[in-house]
């Protein structure tokens, strides 16, 4: 039997492999990396539909961008990627940084050791906080899926995880050509990847360049 | 006074950075890296040429393999390039990687804390032995190289330490799909670098990424 793709999309790394700055707080997501990471996304007509906004470029960056949205049915990602606060929650307060509608549309599982009410927020998008392995969120999210897709977002570390433990099918990574110097890095502990993976890359005007990993 | 360029050609880096596996020994100059770094390099027709040997590729890689050569009149490598030894040198015998006539063909400033009697090779190429700061070492290059460039090979770490004391003009690094996930790193200590350097960069069908960094 077939089974549905675990995918992710449009995790963006400096050269030096940080994909997110040193110091993530409330007030700068990716900590001293900015925006610099994900410019290239969110200058695009796709990144910028899923805001609700108009507008945006339709050039060769907003083709992986537009690879996002199309057949996925559940997500996985990381505490760190749902909110800034670290260890047990203070109060349930915190719905995470996309507003009364996020872009999800679907369950969202939150991988934490601090498990807290499910909340079920506008569009379709409900967050569930789930303590577990990440096999079992696999299964979970596929559960949830249906026959569509499962999709792991981030952060870094999450997503290392998953490529470590080889539950990821596609794995989209856009190179920035930038040196953020520190942060979390997405390669480590990663050594022969390639061996698992048929990767591809594109330069794209922008200068970014897409890699595009296939499970072998 | 326009004064010649300092360069940097054919850097290669694993996807995480790494652009020299661990283990350096005799039998492997690129320690458990192999060959996969450089095997882009390896298969065009510009370098087979620097080795004496016909054939070779003349395709999107060899256009910037090709650009190793013109125009150099002097090079800087650190010890960790020339030789697989450590320490203070045992004796005399070892004269580098690269046979009776390395592909130097003008004088070849060698970094080290252990300075020995300069070798006079085949082809033009003289090994000089010096204990000098990076600065100190581009003007004594420069002096050697008359009117025409100075190229800095590597390894890695003299190659950082050249960039962070802002001493290259010139940058191009190959970024290789493997993840090496041990090894030299090229970027660290450079955060920033892109405020340097104009950065370009190009993925060739071998699935190089080509970055061209100018300074700005």
């Amino acid at each position: 039997m077939d089974v549905s793709s675990v995918r992710v999309h449009c995790i963006s790394v400096s050269l030096d492999g940080f994909a997110s700055g040193e110091g993530q707080s409330f007030d700068a997501p990716f900590g001293h990396a900015g925006d610099r990471l994900l410019s290239w996304f969110e200058a695009t007509r796709s990144f910028r539909l899923l805001q609700g906004m108009t507008g945006g470029t339709t050039n060769a960056d907003d083709g992986f961008a537009s690879r996002w949205t199309p057949g996925v049915g559940a997500d996985i990602m990381g505490r760190n990627m749902f909110s800034p606060h670290r260890g047990p929650w203070e109060n349930n307060d915190w719905k995470g940084w996309w507003g009364t509608e996020p872009p999800y549309h679907n369950p969202v599982f939150v991988l934490t050791h601090h498990p807290r009410p499910s909340i079920e927020m506008e569009g379709g998008t409900t967050f569930h906080f789930i303590d577990a392995s990440p096999h079992e969120a696999v299964a979970i999210a596929r559960e949830a899926a249906g026959e569509l897709d499962v999709r792991v977002g981030g952060g870094p570390n999450t997503i290392r995880q998953f490529l470590a433990a080889d539950l990821i099918d596609y794995l989209h990574v856009a190179i920035v050509p930038i040196v953020l110097g520190r942060g979390e890095r997405l390669w480590e502990g990663l050594e022969g990847l390639e061996d698992r993976f048929v990767m591809e890359s594109v330069t794209t005007p922008s200068g970014v360049t897409h890699l595009v990993c296939n499970h072998r």
